[in-house]
Order: structure tokens, then sequence, then C-alpha cells
């Protein structure tokens, strides 16, 4: 069962209603961010470069001449293309902004200025302007001019060091995820800031780096090098603190286990009828078992083996110890949990027919995120927001044939 | 150089300033989101069982009897210890919620009804209240009542299927990635929530899920598997999409390169002195640079093994193509970029020291992040608040006797 939403079944406003952001951002960081704010309510207009738009306006797998990877991240905006190089187009983003909430951008560190929009500027004109920005490094320090890609960021941010086997090489996460916590965190960052606006009247300058989101990350991995001042290993997909806790053999796959605390491991080791482990000195409490993990692993696994994974998943779960199947993406997306949760929609982009897409993890009870408008086509709301700001057809055909738009 | 931090250097008001939460959450998930609202100036209030308090309080690596592993996750928190079990324990939680505007809690479904909290109630008591909450997998849905862990998010939400080696298994992140981006996602979701509060009065119910979380994050992933139907493939390091792009062998390790799109590949073969490879059909297109990945890895291997790690990333640098190194983690807090960018701090513990702890990843101009407080003892502030409630020396007195506080 899929969840089609369409226009007209965005009958609740969401959190954000009445909020209008100008998105300047392109490729997945920044995008990503925006689409958030507009799957929540917020009125996102997507400023593109008249032509061909966001470069991901042509990447990935196409349908029809469309897209996929664009719809992933470009759903509940509007777009209006607009020539940023040219003083007339600079001129229609300043009415823009007159009546905006929120500027996002996501250029290299001093494009905004050379475009006349450095932060004085910014915060003279508007002053009540929340303005978003995404950047590698941070727009400070000896880094910040540099060329910044998720992969780099993966890689200087500690994370690829401590991912991945023991054996092997440093790993990166197969997602862009420092792309996509980067653009987390500025949502929620520029949401902090609409709440002090709302009760002071004064904008702010809100920054996030795809680096410093990474390391943000890095939890009681950062904790445990700090108090040990050693570097943690990779430990795969074993817990470096934990064990039992992993992928264990069953008789047709692996089932993932994470007994969290010793109740946990008493509830596991008794759903196997392996209580008396707990009286063996090697296993009794979890230091031992850390040291003696490969002994305790051959044992268990003559257990865990016996059975299906699906055996074990309902076994476990009665019992009370979190485990699960390790879903390709499709059985993420066929398995009634997600499909309960509508963590995959449909939208409906008319011609281009019906695209999925990944739905909404923030749930609200009385404002909840809705697909308000599907992915739009380069410069389809262009006609309508420059009417908004007064510019007439004739002016707009003139502008068009300038480029500008 | 390190930026050490104590009460009297938060002078600056942050963007939550005089947003009141109450916290009911432990262990990572839920404390995760709560200090980054107290980071951004909420007044946080973590409610504790008596006795031991959260559960991480003596976990991870203790100095001095104090853990810095429970650190990483309780700045800028107040401490007050409570028996929510026991009516006096509900009453005293029913008057902070009188003057709170944020209720949050990560027990599981149920538990909060089981408690007299229901959602129905909480809305009818306190309409301008916002709850979140953090859950394994939604508090709808075939699986709600499985115990969660971020392992089994890992696995199930189609993260780890796609994540590691094409010869190893499916590997999960190191960090307890679906922990940290529902923390994350529920953070954004308060301030959504508050942002609409403030213009109408009304409170929510705001809900994220360690699964949905990582399911959100699986960007072009999902959309690659949408437009295809076939479930993308482990590539360890090597993007699925594009080449060259990865970490490449230098004369002293290996440095990790990723021009994102032809230009920057142009620039990387231009400053390897490589450009004819463009003139072989082979490698003429990203298209055919992907089919003939292991030639072409193998003819730039040669070249970039004649210089040093750091003679390429600041050759490859000045060229514009985005490369750095691989960090060991001791290698990220020492990087000057990282330290420019505050993102290690020092909280001023008192009798158990300095604790170093990671910094802020979303950066405010005028509202910025800051220590407001450190990492409090257990019940240390349960006097200061149970005043403030009008609870008198006496009456306290007797709540402790009876192990209420």
């Amino acid at each position: 069962m899929l969840h089609t939403h369409s226009r007209s079944h965005s009958n609740r406003a969401g959190s954000l209603e009445g909020i209008r952001v100008i998105d300047l951002t392109r490729v997945i960081s920044g995008p990503f961010c925006t689409q958030i704010l507009g799957d929540h309510g917020a009125d996102v207009i997507k400023v593109e470069p008249p032509g061909k738009g966001d470069i991901v306006r042509s990447q990935g797998n196409m349908i029809n001449g469309f897209s996929w990877y664009f719809a992933q991240f470009n759903r509940n905006k509007r777009s209006l293309t607009l020539d940023l190089r040219s003083e007339e187009g600079k001129a229609i983003l300043h009415k823009l902004l007159e009546s905006a909430d929120v500027l996002v951008e996501n250029f290299r560190p001093g494009v905004m200025a050379k475009m006349g929009l450095d932060d004085e500027t910014l915060r003279e004109r508007y002053p009540r302007l929340v303005v978003g920005r995404i950047n590698g490094f941070g727009s400070d320090g000896p880094y910040r001019d540099r060329p910044a890609y998720d992969f780099i960021a993966q890689a200087m941010s500690g994370f690829m060091g401590v991912n991945g086997d023991a054996a092997g090489e440093p790993m990166r996460a197969a997602p862009p995820l420092s792309d996509m916590v980067a653009s987390q965190n500025l949502a929620f960052g520029i949401c902090a800031a609409l709440v002090r606006r709302e009760r002071s009247g004064q904008g702010d300058i809100v920054e996030t780096a795809l680096t410093n989101g990474l390391i943000s990350m890095m939890g009681y991995l950062a904790a445990e090098y700090f108090a040990t001042g050693q570097v943690p290993q990779r430990t795969g997909n074993d817990h470096p603190m934990l064990y039992p806790y992993g992928l264990f053999k069953a008789s047709d796959g692996e089932v993932a286990i994470a007994p969290s605390n010793d109740i946990m491991v008493e509830r596991f080791l008794g759903a196997l009828d392996m209580l008396h482990l707990l009286d063996d000195e090697r296993f009794a409490d979890n230091r031992q078992r850390m040291d003696n993990r490969e002994a305790l692993r051959e044992i268990l696994t003559t257990v865990t083996e016996r059975r299906s994974v699906q055996e074990w998943i309902e076994h476990l779960n009665r019992a009370g110890v979190p485990c699960g199947r390790v879903f390709t993406l499709r059985e993420t997306f066929d398995d009634p949990q997600v499909q309960a949760q509508q963590m995959q929609l449909e939208l409906d982009q008319g011609e281009y027919g019906k695209v999925p897409t990944t739905g909404f993890p923030v749930k609200m009870s009385e404002a909840p995120a809705a697909i308000h408008r599907c992915v739009p086509r380069l410069g389809e709301h262009t006609r309508e927001i420059l009417a908004q700001l007064g510019i007439g057809e004739g002016e707009e055909n003139a502008l068009r044939e300038r480029g500008i738009i």
C-alpha cells in the first residue's frame, strides 16, 4: 500500500506554514534542508539558473526525462529561474528577500559577498531575515576556501577511520552522510533562529558544515578517545564495548541481535537455552565476554544456526531481545512496519507519472508534514512569483529574452 | 588550543533562551536531542530516577568516578531526581509541566500512558506544550512494541545492506547513527512546533523513530532503487555512480580524492599530468570510466604513489580538486581547521577536572550555542528546582526520606 499524495491532500497546515524560504542551494546539502522545511509547510522558492537549473535535474536515473534523484530532494518547492550574476536578477532577488523569512545558500565562502550579499548587507537590509548556509569546512579557518565533497568530509571528520572491518581499510558510509547531517543540522538551526525571531524580532545567520556535522556525530567514540587518549579501532559489526552483539548465523542467513545490557544478555541466553554460560567464568560478565568473544561466538553459533532468521526474530522479540533482519532496500520499503509509518510516499508528477520517494521521519500530531507540492519543472513558478512581485507579463517577456529568467 | 568554557563565559543568550524543556530521556537518543536544545539556550531539566540516575552515568570510561561518555550527551542540563512511578513524583512532574514549553521522552510506546501521561491528558492539561518523543519503530504499526536498538535500526532501515565492501558482509556504521539522526530530527521537529506555537498558541506532539530517521537518509540510493527496481549493491569506498573517486595510494598512505563532476575530473587529471587519458575511449566519459574502473585505477595509482599524501593534498587543493587525508580521531581533533571551528570544547567539571567534548555543529552569528552549564551531578539541581515550585526544605527532606527524589 503506497500513500499517494497530490496537492488536494494537503488539507492541514504544516508547522512552518507562513514561513517563506528563498532557496539558492543546489545538489544535495541545501536542497535536502529546504525540502525538510517545505515538508513541514514552508513556502520554498527554489531559485535556479536559467537554462539547465540545478545540475541534479539531469543526474541519476532519468525516467521519461525526469530525474528520480532530483525528485528525492526537491518536492514541496516552487521553481523560479533567475540569473544571479546579472544586475536585474539580483534586483529581483532583493525584491524576494523583502517578503522572505529565510534565505538558504550553499555556495563556497565568498561567493555571496561577490554577489553583493555579504553578511553586513543582509543584516542591514533585512534585520528579520534568517540566513542559513552550508559549506564544507566552515567559513573561518585555514581550509575555508577548499573545495568540499561528502567523501572528504567523511575522511576528515574521523568517521571513516572508525568505520569498517578491523582487517579492512577505513570505510565511508554509503549514503552521502555528511551532506544529509549538515542539512538536518541547518533545518534545526533555522527553526531555532525562527523561534528567537518570533520573540525578539531579530534574524540571525546560521551556518553548518559537512565536516563539523559528522564530528558532532562521533558521540561515545569521541568520548572514548578523549578519556583514554587511544584512537578507537575499527571493529566492523562488533560493538567496541559489548558482547554478545552483532550478526549471528541462522540456518538461512544472518540475524542482527543487539542485547544492550546484562538484563538483555540474560534474556538472549535464556531464549537460546544457554543461561548456564553465565556460570562459565569466561562469560560471567561483559568484560569477560569481550575478552573471550571468539569462543562465545562459536558456542552461540552452534545454537543460532539451527533455526531460520524468521524463527529467531519471532522467538527473540517475544523474549524482549532487540533483533532484526538485515534488509535490502527492497525489503525495507516492502516491510509492513515501514509501510505503516508511511516511509515510502508517491509523488504525482503528472506527465512524468507517479514517482516514489522516502517519507517523513518527523511525525507531528496536529500539524503533520505533507506533500503540499510535487517536484517543480524548471521555472514552473516563475510567472506566478514574478506576478506576486508586481512584475507584469511584458517585463517578464523582456527578462526572458535577455536570459535573466 | 582548546576552548575552555565555564558558566561565566555564557554571556550571550542562545536562540532557545526562555524555552523550558522537561527531559525524561535516558541513554543516547533523547539525551543527545535535549543537549542540542540546551546548547542553544533552552533550560533543560533532566529528570532522573533517584539512586543511580541515567544508566549512562556509570558506563563507558570513568575518570575520577565520572563518565566521559555521559558527559558527551549531558552538558547544558540541570538534574532533578524524581521517582515517576510514585504518585508524589508524578504530582511534581505535573507542577513542572505547568511552566514548561517542551516535554521529551524516549520510553517504549505505552509507558507514558501507564504513567497517566497519555496524549489526550497532555493535550488537555497543557495545550501549549510541545511533546517530543523518540522510539525505535514509531508508535503505530506491527512492530511498535518491539525492543529497539541502534544496530537493529541500521539493519532494518536498509543502511547496512548498502554499506561496506562488495566482497564483505553488510556493515553497520561505527557510531550509533540511528540514535544520533533521530535525535537531530527531533530537535528540528520540536523547534518547528515551537515556531507554530509562537504564532498559534497551540502545542503539538512530535515523534521520531530510529528506523524512520535512517530510511530518510538513504537519499539517492533510495531513488536509484525506486527508479530501477534493482537493489543498490555495496561498493565499499567506490562511488556507485562516479569514477575516479575514492582512496588512492600515495607513497606514505592513502589520500581521499572526490572529483564530483566532469570539470573536477579534468582538474584532477590535469593536476596528475594525465589529461591525455580523456582521449582514451575507455576513459572518455564517466560511463566509460565506470566500465573500466580497474584499468583506470591501475594507471592513476602509478602516478599517485609517487608523492606523499601531504604533497597530493596541497597540490590537488590548489587545483580545486576535493581531497583530504583519512584522519584518525586524534588527527581530526588536532587539525587546525577543526580547532578553528571549535569542534573540541572543554567542560570545567570542578572536582572531576577538565573534560573535553565535541563542539557545536550549528553556528549562529547573533545567538550562538555555548556551554551555559557543565554536566550536572545526579540531583544537583533538585533543591533549586523544587524551591522554584514552592516546595520548601522540610517537604523536600520528607520526599528524600521516602525515596521520591
